[in-house]
């Protein structure tokens, strides 16, 4: 029975159980999401949300990231944490299934060690581990079926997560974890088609809250049912219901039929941990290649002393699923950037570089970034894999530069190393911590030996 | 486009353009649901999320029906008065759909009208009916295929019921209604695998939440899909992935097809809330038909003198949903009691009828009610209406009793009248309020000429 299954692991799981660098890549996916939410903390997307739902606050239990002082209750705080890490496009990617999963989980369990105090970095990252690893195998179980109907993948399992994790941290019961796992199973959250809007990045959110009262309604005693996951109209059949064999895949992923990819341990199995990467780049990860393409050529063009008004045009093959996903030839504004390849490749030959500040609606909306992306065309081509691409650069004097992207940065091969994320830390936080960007950036990286995790909040 | 449609639609409904019999249907919905909110205010269901999630609540903004005096912020009144009118299963339904449609609309309107004060009874009851059309049509252009997949259609079209409803009563624009449809549509609560504990409960509490912030977001301005409902990656779509022509589906039941069945007004159509019923009995509907024979049985018995633990066997001819919805042999408390059609025909032959104390967790228990439920048979017969059942007790002396319900009470044939929802509200309320009662009850009834709907949560 896979809600047993999960519980009973979850429930078991122990800090000596978990490999160096199982900790080590839970440390920096909560220092990258932390970054994210600092720096997406003045988006529109979070401070409407802020403003317009602060009526319903209730007593100061936990931080707002980004906001310094400011302290609401600890629901609303996983609600507003988890959409400033998510609105940027900048946080972590399970690339396995293109779930975000820190999000949901961190945002939900933050706010929970800090109203509830005494928790420390070690139990903060097993609990964090756990609600990770619970969204990416129950992401696995339903791929890709779940995420081509049309379900943003990261806040379906994220509210399971979330449960998972905050069960964990208050040491509930195998029992009441499974009925928290159930109560978060039935708030499905997540539709993709909001991707591009300001509700995109509700959906962490949102599922980090789901998550948060799942676990707190059980462990007051309330019941669900204990086979949510499994059951014939339980999450997994319902919202994987054009997929064949759920039941067999979920035994598959969750390691009930000891394939040694279930879910990881004493007993082996994997974790999904180490196969979360980073993004340099503040978009849909697809895109990527093509920044950093287009980036090497604006280093190449600057060389050259050649000029981006005089580009006759760019072509670039790419993996299928990009134009499939990020398609977008005229965003209007920084949102709908995020979902535009062509965007992507004109900042690219720009500026060389893709920060958040490439994302800015005035930039979305400048004419000669417009200019260059109409001059840009991607072919869909089969034989690309996800994090390459091939662009050919063409100038009106005839002049033609190439570049073949093997893996972009922030992929399995070629990892963003603990330096590149501290810049981007670093980046995202400054014009919000000003002198305090180090510091904090410090205290975070060390997360393992904080004594109370409630104190990393206090400082951002 | 589905989602304009909706809030246009919306946005022009005037007071005037009501039938007298559509004001009336929504007076009769308003009063039955306050009962069975007051009825489920003392449940265990409703009492742990009250005492769990207390640590969060916000400013005295609303009242808790049942609890006198108390007022929390309006997002967790929503929840809670959701949850306590829907945990004995004894509140109002959509019988073309089986949605339950007042909870999650009245939940979070009363929340709303109360937090904000000044809304009238006419002004509640216009936006009621907006968001009991909205929900009903979205559920008939999904249905059956939605539930058969394992929704609990009540909430996945409750939240954006009630997100209609509250942006009705603000005054949002269209274009605000529609960004609040979208964030409502994106939170899809509610598996049926949940049925038999107090998740099921939540669901309509969840769907009256995510529908109330979903208009205050939108009204602060949040975006989300201004083709939330009809995109290929929208709602109806997603949560009705295997229905076939969708599309067509929702311009027939939104009427942008014009067939007369679409949302009414001016323009024709069909109004949704004229085809609500109510229940005398506290559990699932179709389980209606054996409480009224058998409690009919009952009264034949005592007239003829034979008792119940004389009873050789008892065999019903049912609609095949029957089994398939309330099939549980040996329910082991009273939630699970509501599932199983053998405890209704026991309680109906025990005690001649069926209140919420038959559903109480030691009548469930008790072995007299036992040994009749294990004397109780079903078959499936498709001859048999839904609201139909025919009946053979047989005693152990060889006496042979026969009963044919042809329209079980609460059937769009054979409605509650007035008299009898007022007794179902007085024996909900008695124990709650007391000797209130009758004001209340004269109240809620009259609710279309308070001057401010906020005078009634007070009372109550």
């Amino acid at each position: 029975m896979a809600t047993n299954y999960i519980s009973s692991w979850a429930y078991n799981l122990k800090y000596s159980d978990l490999p160096h660098d199982v900790i080590q890549s839970a440390s920096r996916s909560f220092y990258n999401w932390v970054g994210c939410a600092v720096g997406g903390s003045n988006h529109p997307a979070t401070t409407i949300a802020y403003s317009s739902l602060s009526p319903f606050f209730g007593p100061p239990q936990a931080s707002l990231l980004g906001r310094k002082g400011v302290r609401i209750d600890a629901q609303h705080a996983a609600l507003i944490n988890g959409i400033a890490s998510h609105v940027h496009d900048y946080d972590d990617t399970h690339l396995d299934t293109i779930i975000h999963p820190t999000g949901p989980v961190a945002s939900a369990l933050l706010a929970v060690a800090e109203w509830k105090g005494g928790f420390s970095g070690k139990e903060f990252l097993l609990a964090l581990i756990v609600g990770i690893e619970v969204e990416c195998k129950l992401g696995l179980a339903v791929w890709p079926e779940h995420y081509d109907v049309g379900w943003h993948i990261t806040s379906t399992t994220g509210s399971i997560g979330a449960a998972a994790a905050v069960s964990k941290l208050l040491g509930l019961s195998i029992e009441q974890s499974s009925h928290a796992l159930g109560v978060a199973a039935t708030q499905v959250v997540g539709l993709r088609e909001m991707f591009g809007s300001h509700t995109k990045s509700f959906h962490p959110g949102r599922a980090a809250q789901s998550g948060l009262i799942a676990a707190i309604l059980a462990q007051g005693g309330y019941t669900s049912s204990e086979t949510a996951i499994e059951a014939k109209r339980g999450w997994a059949n319902v919202v994987g219901v054009t997929k064949a064999n759920i039941p067999v895949s979920l035994e598959k992923w969750l390691g009930m039929d000891s394939q040694g990819i279930g879910l990881a341990g004493t007993n082996g199995g994997r974790w999904e941990i180490l196969r979360n990467s980073f993004k340099p780049y503040p978009c849909g990860i697809v895109i990527h290649p093509v920044i950093d393409g287009c980036s090497q050529l604006h280093r190449e063009m600057v060389r050259l002393g050649l000029k981006v008004e005089d580009i006759k045009e760019v072509k670039a093959k790419v993996h299928p699923l990009v134009l499939e996903l990020t398609g977008k030839r005229r965003p209007k504004d920084g949102l709908e950037g995020k979902f535009s390849v062509f965007h992507g490749g004109a900042i690219g030959l720009i500026f060389g570089k893709g920060t958040p500040n490439q994302y800015e609606d005035d930039v979305v909306r400048d004419l000669a970034v417009i200019d260059v992306r109409d001059k840009m065309d991607c072919e869909a081509d089969t034989t690309i894999a996800a994090d390459e691409t091939k662009i050919v650069l063409t100038m009106q004097d005839g002049n033609v530069l190439e570049n073949h992207v093997k893996h972009a940065v922030g992929s399995i091969e070629l990892p963003m190393d603990d330096q590149m994320l501290q810049q981007k830390f670093e980046d995202q936080c400054a014009a919000v911590l000003g002198d305090e960007v180090k510091p904090a950036s410090t205290k975070c990286w060390n997360v393992e030996d904080v004594p109370d995790i409630a104190v990393i909040s206090g400082l951002l």
